[in-house]
């Protein structure tokens, strides 16, 4: 049987439990591609630390660039991670040397996917990135080939589960967002530093993968972004009362050959399918003709989950099933225009904390008027004792640019007591 | 570039559809695949039927059969449909004489699988059928490339989508059984001879093959199988009563080295995600390990869908991806035990359609705890009108065995004036 030497560099948890995997699966692996994956090479920053692994020394490489020079090595797996410094180096160097990469790196990907990509495509070696996208949920292969046969239009979904699992225990536990965080770090839901998580930078990333697999474009930058760091236990109150569920989602949608790419909470209702998906779950939808809608849900992290995403790419290489990287060749990738959103109508949820005095609603009324947006549900909440009052105004569609630019008209006026907040509303 | 040429062999509204799908998308799919899709062939009972496309006359073959025996054809794609006859004959001499074979066929491959899969390996031929399980959703696929890392333990979902149709508006419209089978039917959500939707038969080929997919086993056919005839709109209400929802479902499980396989209506609580599946929609959840639960849900019927998992196969053929039929060799798939349900527990839901008498209740009790099933819930509507009362039962877990035994013997008494019921309910 053919056979084929990988080389694993990176052994933190997802390493770890991907060699181990490996050496359990290895011979149901082989029968399943025709095809024997092979671990001749490990590499990691520490090679003294201990793991729950046992590694012959024979297999541990001097330096981890190595890899990329020796002969015997067919594939390499990538898992230092950082879109930057030996992540990046390692890649660029093992696609260079002809071998085949597999990588969790999304921040890599997002950042120099189109440049690694023409690589690959040059020398015909796969770059696979499953794992680096909602973990275990098998999206990129579908796109790539459960759904060629499909024009996408929209891809949209949750793709953090650390932030699913903060909006979800919020609304469940009547929590506010410091409490639940907390918790989350305690449970290993969220990690210390879970800034990216939370501010939409971690689904900026995935969307920004997604969308050129989706559309056949290449990366582009040019996405709205907003995390959940503002939400707090008002903000699912009122969307509870109102019928909806608070998410944090990301959207690529193809509108008049125009891209557009946002993340930001969305107020959805409570009886969508995106709206029962709670906890650390992720989910994507994808709509494509001739298909029509289909949706794929399942772990999005973890080294259980991520490992199932790495042994798919794996194997997709053990069978010789080399594909362009992003599902189509580099010179047939189109230059498509992304443009932000202000331009784009949504229904708004907009907040106003202001002094509870007497003409301060007509006054942020007459400014609804102003912007030409119509109010389609207005709830004021006095709180006699503070004298203040919360405003929660609900808008029939709107321009972006025109709710936003409520907000900053209402934050200068003396009455306001907080910044106010817009979050866009998702009626389909 | 290379060029693999195509024979499309039946015409009806699928074919017709990938036909017009493939001429409008050749150059798209083959900058996609690396390969052009060339359809040089086609084939249809009823040449001179009026079709939605143009045909050149030069593609109709003389007879069906030859598209096996021409050198140019390398790839057949069969729309003819049934288990037996022309489909049989075609499918088999295309992969002996060494064609690669793409069907929607699920009665040929659920009764003739292994047989062909052998031929197809031995002949190193692709034999690929995406098509022929729920349409549009990419579950084959993934199971044999997405997940492949995962030992499958489960899977499980709604696979029809007439029957979901009926079962969801009966709920939603307050409907009975014959009124929402008639509107389907002028709908075009079920067919004229709708009857293997109805009795589970279509969704017993479905299942068939999937377990075969996810357990690396030979096809079996020991499988309980349950339509949705005789659930009428009492037991809808009674189960929304309940917390419930009446779904028709497949399940194929591994329970220590033993798989089961059932097909029934089923009570699953309204909070779960498949209750929130309505209409004609597909849902598969497939639990593994290391990856977890996933679901992947779409369009499970339809030329548009079908379209869709016709080229998702005619594409992986096209990119030179030869695969195990049954994602393993044959040499290599298991004769695993199968074992019916009867010891199996579950909770159920029981009613009784009996004479409004004194003593009725004691006995059916006492029938209950004679076959050693104790009950959860007991809820009893009289109607002093006509007579009657209607007893409905939820139980805790018990051996199936000992819950059809209490329908058998409550069923031979006099006091009972209708076939009492079986529903057998998921509690997860």
């Amino acid at each position: 049987m053919k056979k084929l030497n990988i080389a694993i560099i990176g052994l933190g948890n997802i390493g770890s439990y991907l060699y181990k995997y490996l050496q359990i699966n290895k011979k149901k692996l082989s029968k399943k591609n025709n095809c024997i994956p092979n671990v001749i090479y490990v590499s990691a920053k520490n090679k003294n630390k201990k793991r729950k692994i046992k590694i012959n020394k024979k297999k541990w490489l001097r330096s981890y660039l190595n890899a990329t020079k020796l002969k015997e090595v067919d594939v390499i797996v990538e898992l230092i991670g950082g879109a930057e410094g030996a992540a990046k180096k390692l890649v660029f160097s093992a696609l260079k040397n002809k071998k085949h990469v597999v990588t969790a790196n999304k921040a890599l990907i997002a950042k120099y996917g189109d440049q690694l990509a023409k690589i690959a495509e040059k020398n015909n070696v796969n770059l696979e990135f499953e794992a680096s996208v909602c973990g275990g949920v098998p999206v990129i292969r579908s796109l790539k080939e459960g759904l060629i046969a499909n024009k996408i239009l929209k891809v949209h979904g949750i793709f953090n589960g650390t932030s699913n699992y903060i909006l979800s225990s919020m609304d469940k536990q009547n929590k506010n967002f410091k409490e639940v965080l907390d918790t989350a770090k305690k449970l290993g839901y969220a990690e210390s530093n879970s800034s990216a998580d939370l501010n939409g930078d971690d689904v900026s990333a995935k969307l920004k993968i997604l969308s050129s697999l989706c559309f056949n474009s290449f990366l582009n930058s040019n996405i709205h972004v907003e995390g959940i760091n503002n939400i707090d236990k008002d903000d699912i109150e009122n969307a509870n009362k109102l019928g909806y569920k608070i998410k944090l989602l990301g959207y690529a949608e193809l509108l008049n050959n125009i891209i557009y790419q946002r993340v930001h909470p969305t107020l959805i209702k409570k009886s969508s399918y995106v709206a029962s998906i709670d906890g650390v779950l992720n989910a994507v939808i994808i709509n494509g003709l001739p298909v029509g809608q289909s949706i794929i849900q399942g772990e999005g992290a973890g080294p259980a989950a991520t490992t199932s995403a790495l042994v798919s790419d794996i194997s997709s290489i053990l069978r010789g099933n080399i594909k362009f990287p992003f599902s189509i060749s580099n010179k047939e990738r189109k230059n498509l225009i992304f443009k932000d959103i202000s331009n784009r109508s949504f229904s708004g949820y907009l907040r106003f904390e202001v002094k509870d005095k007497s003409g301060v609603l007509s006054n942020i009324t007459s400014i609804f008027s102003t912007q030409n947006v119509s109010i389609k549900r207005l709830i004021q909440n006095p709180n006699k004792n503070k004298g203040s009052s919360s405003i929660v105004i609900i808008t029939h569609e709107s321009k972006d640019k025109d709710l936003n630019k409520i907000i900053k008209v209402v934050n200068n006026k003396t009455y306001v007591l907080k910044k106010p907040k817009l979050i866009r509303i998702d009626d389909n």
